[in-house]
């Protein structure tokens, strides 16, 4: 096991109804005057923006809102932000909605307190210092409610880029696993496959002897598994809605993934997809991992037939290790398809002829890129290019 | 799923090595003036003492030293500690060893900044408010370096108690796996075995549908079994050190254990044991757990089959399944026996004669108490003297 440190200090209210210690909640990390940060209708539609309101004017809480935010958040909405922070002297941002939301919300917190662009930050500057800010969750999913990232995509060039740093932990945490039963089976289903994506891209590493972190990820996808199948079966299924939000926070809190090395290059893959596309970011790890999976399975055939047998079930072919380790990777696939996720390109919209042009932006596009994605393997550019092809 | 609040601001610093930064992290946490409390001769002559006050000193802090602690830690140094902190303006703890070094600095904290006696904490007061405590490992075990609970043994009657709250979070913890290399092997299974009952007794739940937390503690205890197995064969195997202590703090930090009930009567059952004949906590769980559980089965059959089946590798007797919850017990059993744990009162140096005695503290020896244990099941005063009689 390597070397790490983990701080994880966000302050979690898990239940029905929860919502409604939003104000108490700003008022102990310090807020006094507000960003009501949110996304579009669903929010304001369901009252729930109405109840977060109450609940902060009842703590004596002023605040300001800012609606608008899109899946992929785009960085445009963040600049808007901090020039509204800045011009009225936000002290705390409330991000109500899902991982675009908070990321969104993040991005301005850090923005708003930093002298140059914000978007520094996602080109691979440190995150040290940013405005406090809390979140009521909406869809278990990006598990940003717990992490210190954020994923936004620069308009200019539809550039779509990570930025992490402690400062982006959120205070607290609002989760109302009820807040979750009016999404679709779609929604649904995307936020199902970024979960188990954070839980598989932790799970691929070149670190040995970490039997620790790999039993937590594997118990975390067998629940997400079980709880997964039960969700769409049955979209109002409280219990396994908050079976679902916990699992989808300890997922990207990172207590699973401490000491180990990680992939994330089916994150790096999906987000030139999402980006290009507009598709969720969901339905693009859905149809990224099983072909980054394939393509670099023979990196370790052990590990691949580990996860396919603990957590897939299948049986172990002795003589036949990769059999096995195929057998893992196609049960995830059927799943992500049995609960209505996109299995190739056609079906997520995106086009064959877009390629190398994906493949040139995921591996060259970042200030600092050298043509490469590190991760579980090192994958040139045609090996991009090649993952995209087994995506047709 | 209960609601359930979770808030766990404890700053890790994991590695070997990892101590250096103790002075380092004292000031981040704002300590000027430190205690520096510690149990016997180990923590001296391995160097550990020397190496941290050099951190502290390189960190331009002063600070004291009170040394002392005994396993199951007594009231009569919490008093002694208080004392101190109070006359030299003590502002922060720094706990130096184990379970009972880092539960003796809790009661210190709680008692310095608290005009009463600091017993009440341990008959049932909510801890709100404490000095800051940091702890440096030595024994992964008791989960104190991560959790909100401390133990303590009151002389006057030889009574054991617990007491909860989160001012007794450690602002950090230093985990240096190395630090227990030198651990005998009896000191190491009784953490293991400490480790293992913090899981079953989250695992033991009237609460249905907790699948995500059910995982979690199934995957801790595989890999418990697993590392704690390999540990026993090279007490230096570092990366077996490592997986334990992470597991350990995971174990007990209450995330795989929020949103259901829990049992905790082994632990209250243990507690006479170790408080009456002062043997290692851990052993006396090591003895208990087995008669809880066996006399405890009826009640959930199925959760003690899921067990089994899930974590000892069992086969399901679907036509039988009391004997498959029967089965994984008498692994349990085996596992601890591998590992040089004590199975009966003889090994353990209790008495058949003070069973009467025993369940009778137990039952009726906290303030308030009515003659039960509430947990798993409700045992009554002759449930417990039976579960004690199992262990002859």
């Amino acid at each position: 096991m390597e070397n790490f440190t983990f701080y994880a200090p966000t302050y979690f209210a898990f239940g029905d109804g929860a919502e409604s210690k939003a104000g108490e909640l700003v008022k102990r990390f310090g807020g006094s005057k507000v960003l009501i940060h949110y996304g579009g209708g669903s929010v304001v539609r369901s009252g729930l923006l109405d109840r977060v309101k109450d609940s902060l004017t009842r703590s004596g809480l002023s605040f300001l809102e800012l609606g608008g935010v899109k899946p992929n958040p785009r960085s445009g909405l963040v600049y808007e932000g901090i020039e509204l922070c800045r011009k009225e002297s936000i002290d705390f941002i409330l991000a109500v909605g899902g991982g675009s939301t908070i990321d969104s919300s993040k991005a301005i917190a850090a923005g708003t307190v930093y002298d140059g662009d914000f978007w520094d930050f996602y080109e691979g500057k440190e995150v040290t210092e940013a405005l406090p800010i809390g979140t009521i969750l909406t869809i278990a999913a990006a598990g940003s409610e717990g992490s210190p990232d954020s994923v936004i995509t620069k308009e200019e060039g539809m550039i779509k880029r990570g930025a992490s740093g402690e400062a982006y932990r959120p205070k607290f945490s609002i989760l109302n696993p009820a807040l979750t039963e009016t999404l679709s089976a779609y929604q649904t289903a995307c936020g199902i496959t970024d979960i188990m994506a954070h839980l598989y891209e932790r799970y691929l590493t070149n670190t040995s002897n970490v039997e620790t972190t790999d039993r937590m990820i594997e118990g975390l996808l067998l629940a997400m598994i079980h709880e997964g199948a039960k969700v769409m079966e049955d979209l109002t299924d409280y219990d396994a809605r908050a079976n679902i939000m916990w699992a989808g926070m300890m997922a990207h809190n990172n207590s699973c993934g401490v000491g180990r090395s990680q992939d994330w290059t089916s994150h790096n893959i999906e987000h030139e997809l999402s980006a290009l596309y507009d598709c969720a970011h969901g339905a693009g790890l859905a149809v990224t991992m099983p072909a980054v999976f394939t393509y670099t399975m023979n990196h370790d055939i052990n590990r691949f037939a580990k996860i396919a047998v603990r957590v897939w079930g299948c049986q172990m072919d002795f003589e036949h290790p990769e059999k096995t380790a195929k057998a893992g990777i196609e049960a995830l696939r059927s799943f992500l398809v049995s609960i209505g996720m996109p299995k190739n390109f056609a079906e997520l919209g995106a086009k064959e002829e877009d390629i190398s042009k994906l493949a040139d932006i995921c591996c060259n596009g970042s200030e600092g890129a050298d043509g490469k994605l590190y991760g579980f393997t090192t994958l040139e550019q045609k090996d991009v290019e090649a993952i995209y092809r087994l995506m047709l």
